[in-house]
């Protein structure tokens, strides 16, 4: 079964990768673009095929080495 | 109004990431982990507020500066 973990910087926290992108895509001349933010998805495939047992063994790898979460959050979503 | 643009490596690719990250896993006790994929995902805040348009552009600037084509697919989420 497959997870999804997403980590995002934490709002407040500064993204300056995500500023480089937005000016770069505003020199592309995409003038519509007011923010970027930039973040890391991880596609696990995990044993188990229990959904909430997968669910929460991803959140625990999220917590323990993907995601710092002191500056960053994740979210979590599961596949068949 | 906003666009999710998700960046992964094809299949096929390899991903020394992503195979760092599923050892360190093991090693931490995540036995049921098998595989991992590390990928991006780049929130925009786009100016139009016409969602077709929004996903238009998202993809343009995806296949333009986001993605490398010929190593990397992407998919495009718009939200309100």
């Amino acid at each position: 079964m497959k997870a999804f973990v997403t980590v995002n910087l934490k709002a407040g926290v500064l993204d300056p990768q995500g500023k480089a992108i937005g000016h770069a895509l505003n020199n592309l001349g995409f003038d519509g673009v007011t923010n970027v933010r930039a973040g890391k998805v991880f596609e696990l495939d995990l044993a188990t095929s229990d959904a909430v047992l997968a669910r929460t063994q991803a959140e625990e790898m999220a917590r323990k080495l993907l995601a710092n979460t002191v500056i960053e959050s994740f979210k979590v979503e599961i596949a068949a």
